[in-house]
């Protein structure tokens, strides 16, 4: 049992190893230079153990886990029936808070890639506008509203990418970033912004 | 009388081509690469010509026009005190779309030259971050609130930028760009999001 658990724990440093390498390289030489070679030898593993962990050097970027454009409207499409819209958006803002900070130094080599590699990270994702476009899309949709005529589902998706912004700069701000403290969430910085929206400016 | 005019006319038409074509060579070449004498080959003038309407590259392209974040900075810090943080992010934003809008073809000219070089548009506009970060500050001094303790003044400047990309999309749906209806003004679009953005989402 001890024996399987240092087995397991072993196993899971090095997937992490990897995942953090294979980011760490798109950083420094951009998505296409990236080879599952290139990744293993950072990590100095052979190949063949690189795909006993992930079939492919995307499956190591978790590029399935980027919020694209689709995922984000799939989000809002799944929240219950009937809730108020503001409500969908603060859900989604919490789960992409979360799921954006649950690891912190990836979270970093991700800022630094947007930074060093803006044109990869908005072909991975679309561009702001396409990504907006879709969560006004499908709020419109749920609100049987037609966003040619009607301004909410535009601007309620705008203002929520606002206060998810403001919220993510406040929320780094406070923890420190980079270090600081870990154990600070990002959600009460999400109601505030989203409490705030609510109420009127 | 008459003779001034034409002449005047004539004068305006040089000056609007050569910006244009200023504007048309950041395009496609970059910055860089474009030079006064560039210019004036594509307008077909002599140098000295262009430097009878202006006296740089930079002048040519009213750089000193762009919004900056000093620039957006400064039209808060203008605003009559004690106006409503709101009013003052409203009279903004209508102040930044009367400018952008006022000519089509040259704003076409910035979309497309954003689009093809972001990098640069980053470098003359400073990140949406800088400038966002600008308003905030400005209004944080205004209304005496510290911006690491208080989530207002953050909150508000990243809702009127929301506000105001959510107008500029709906505006130029409605106006049919490229070409579209040229007398529609985007006033009514910028109050509409701010009008909901003041009563709440």
């Amino acid at each position: 049992m001890a024996e399987t658990s240092r087995r397991e724990r072993r196993k899971a440093a090095t997937r992490r190893s990897i995942q953090l390498a294979a980011w760490r390289l798109v950083v420094e030489r951009g998505l296409e230079e990236v080879t599952v070679q290139a990744i293993s030898e950072a990590v100095d593993i052979a190949p063949r153990t690189f795909f006993g962990y992930f079939s492919s050097k995307e499956e190591a970027l978790a590029l399935d886990r980027l919020w694209t454009a689709s995922r984000l409207g799939q989000v809002v499409t799944d929240r219950p029936e009937g809730e108020r819209p503001l409500e969908s958006l603060r859900a989604l803002a919490r789960q992409m808070a979360a799921e954006i900070t649950s690891d912190r130094e990836l979270m970093q080599l991700f800022i630094d890639a947007r930074r060093r590699h803006p044109h990869l990270m908005q072909h991975l994702l679309g561009s702001d506008e396409e990504r907006i476009q879709a969560v006004a899309d499908t709020l419109a949709r749920r609100l049987g509203m037609d966003p040619g005529v009607d301004p909410y589902p535009a601007l309620a998706a705008w203002a929520a990418m606002a206060a998810g912004q403001a919220a993510a700069q406040r929320w780094s701000r406070a923890v420190g970033l980079p270090g600081g403290d870990p154990t600070l969430t990002p959600d009460a910085f999400v109601d505030e912004a989203f409490d705030l929206l609510e109420r009127g400016l």
